[in-house]
């Protein structure tokens, strides 16, 4: 259109080191082929969706002009005050424990755009190039490429059935004490209650412990624990465990980030957290930098579906509509998935995911057969290798995948498993006649 | 609490470059201090927010289940793509002008947790430490304390009364170039309306001009021109102008950010920004992890606002109040301002804002004496000083303040100025009395 050439932008560090997330391909792949089952998606379900429940919540708002305006004007950067105090009488509930005995106050809670904000806003106060971060393998990617794209060096840890193992963590940190880069440690990244993407929860035992490693190894400076408990409430059986954050009794060394988008509505939007002091300090700087505070109305909504017991009630709905979407994959996959040694699944008593894990040779990314059969028979799922830190020789695996019973129609679940396992059962053969052998079975594989 | 010392926290670089920002202060001060006249806040005039307007909205939005799912859902990164659309379409509008005209489609349209969000990420893509963004003194201080905190150079020039002196932006590129650190210019930020704090308009002849010289010297890279049209709406006479942006027919030099926050309501927290394509992809990328996506409520409620021809509506209602309260305003001003030489107020034909500039010798920052008087008689205005970058020589003026007309109530306004017109001839007398004689007035000073 000009004639002259356009001279290129000059990005910066940071935004060079930007990748686009892998997810885009997934959704551009998912517009493009609108019927298929979708397993990739992390969205919601739905049909659950409080619809009912944010139309009264509104027309409360609004039918009382003062309330009204309020919910219109600017409110302050840390988040609405009442939703402060009661999201905090919400972690009360949940901890079964007085905020006093975590040493917390509604000033230590604040409110985010997401729960995603939060993440985001602890790894920019904390991180410069170069500074370490641990987290587990396989982990949250948006949230990895979020600290990639600060510069951070992500230093992993394997999973078990009992979560991120909290041994290789104080290993790891030994290891960086030897080599005097203990102080490059800045963050723990744990996601304790059925993991994005494994849907696995970090042990009772391992809670208190990874605090007691974490403590004993800040020695050139605080290591803050990220614990983040975006699934928490979608718990379907089992115990709900206390947080890792309820052993911090002197609130120092975990930040807390829950969301209001999987236990009530991802259209607010919104995220609340519980700081330590000095980290609640330095995040509303940056905060107030970033938009000086989240949309006003959402915040309204949040409060009021706390107060008037509409949030306490969905909570019920969802997780008697996932529970039942939960056993129905599981069913199906226990039912199609072939029986060969070094297939496993995870068993989810909450969140979003299940987890299949092949043997080493098995290829689920998505330039390989696996994918793209699936695809054409019109099942996706997300390539595991996505979620994976390469490990010191820059290796990562690709013989895994997630799959999600969140967005998909309950119906579509068994059908749809139906497929991908006639997929895998080809695969399977085909890697089997290729190697003329059953490929090894890796032990310490989820 | 704990018996051990708590080790310290190891901030980030850029952590530990952000300050605390100034309006902290006074919203403290207006926290403690209930019944202030507050000339201050920065926030819009509650009597006019669309409460009614909201309400019908947001019945019709709940009332179709459908509909309340998808509001409900997440949506993409980039925003709503109906809203994205719509807002073009609405930039078509207040240009008069295609958007063919300007090369741009509704993928070009970004919506942003306000237009603060906007701002923040232009930044993050662009700005390493050390580089050079040049903006008119005074400025928007938010957005200076973003730049600084991201490590920026923050070079000034000065503004009269046609906006920002752009024959001074030439010649500091000029200077730049000679020492060669043209390489190290990425933006040029320019409220272009009515502009926070000084209420001027950049003139109708410096706007093409100004893109001329940015295209003029992108020699060693692209100089991206930042355009904030955040109070361009809140017209109240004159022309409107067509933007900075509408000269960029090939869109590749300028960004413009708009707001729902003025010409509609904050508690929306939306803004939307139109970007050349290069710069909306790595703006994109940050997004995503920063929050990928803006509530998807407050979105559905400004496309419907823009549907139902309430947006539109309630321009007309906003302009109309907030012209009445800015003429009352400037006649209390020209009534109760002392008539000496040196003392000026702009003449604002829109935004929140007049600012005041008194003979040097004048403090009007928190510390002196003409803050502290206001307070303890009632009325509270944002300090010049806040407004501007330091001089060569680390100078910065404290013979300015800002007052707005925004929140404060209609009524309030003459009794306010009576006040301050006061409590400023007390000072100046002062002033007057230990210098012996009139202080200089400073020519170039607005």
């Amino acid at each position: 259109m000009s004639s002259h050439p356009t001279p290129p932008l000059s990005l910066s560090q940071k935004a060079r080191r930007t990748q686009e997330q892998p997810i885009s391909f997934l959704i551009t792949t998912a517009l493009q082929n609108p019927h298929l089952i979708n397993f990739a998606a992390g969205l919601v379900d739905p049909y659950t969706l409080p619809v009912r429940e944010t139309k009264a919540i509104t027309e409360r708002l609004f039918s009382n002009t003062n309330r009204g305006r309020s919910v219109l004007q600017y409110d302050t950067t840390s988040g609405l005050a009442d939703l402060r105090v009661a999201a905090l009488a919400h972690i009360e509930r949940m901890e079964g424990k007085p905020a006093g005995a975590m040493s917390l106050t509604a000033d230590d809670i604040m409110v985010t755009t997401g729960s995603q904000q939060a993440l985001y806003l602890i790894a920019d106060i904390l991180i410069d190039p170069g500074d370490i971060v641990i987290a587990a393998n396989p982990s949250y990617f948006v949230y990895t490429g979020t600290l990639t794209s600060l510069g951070a060096n992500v230093m992993t840890v394997p999973m078990d059935d009992d979560g991120m193992q909290v041994d290789a963590v104080e290993a790891l940190l030994e290891r960086l004490e030897d080599e005097d880069r203990l102080h490059k440690v800045k963050l723990i990244y744990c996601t304790s209650y059925f993991q994005n993407p494994t849907g696995l929860t970090l042990s009772a035992e391992r809670r208190p412990r990874l605090l007691e490693i974490t403590k004993r190894f800040s020695k050139h400076g605080r290591i803050l624990i990220l614990e983040d408990a975006a699934y928490r409430e979608l718990i379907y059986d089992g115990d709900a465990l206390p947080s890792i954050k309820s052993y911090d009794t002197t609130n120092e060394y975990v930040v807390i980030s829950h969301t209001f988008s999987k236990p009530f509505a991802p259209g607010l939007k919104l995220g609340y957290s519980a700081l330590p002091k000095d980290v609640a300090h330095a995040v509303l700087q940056q905060k107030g930098n970033h938009d000086f505070g989240s949309a006003n109305i959402t915040q309204h909504i949040a409060l009021e579906s706390l107060r008037d017991g509409s949030y306490l009630e969905h909570g019920h709905t969802l997780r008697d509509a996932y529970r039942k979407k939960r056993d129905v994959m599981v069913r199906a996959l226990d039912r199609y998935l072939p029986k060969v040694a070094g297939l496993h699944r995870t068993d989810p008593h909450g969140g979003l995911y299940v987890w299949l894990t092949f043997p080493v040779g098995v290829n689920t990314s998505r330039t390989g057969e696996m994918f793209q059969t699936a695809v054409q028979r019109g099942v996706l799922y997300v390539p595991g290798d996505y979620c994976f830190q390469p490990d010191a020789a820059g290796h990562i695996p690709v013989n895994h995948l997630r799959l999600s019973f969140g967005q998909v129609a309950l119906e579509q679940i068994e059908p749809g498993i139906h497929i991908l396992g006639d997929v895998i059962a080809e695969q399977l053969a085909s890697v089997r006649s290729a190697t003329g052998e059953r490929s090894a079975i890796p032990e310490s594989a989820i």
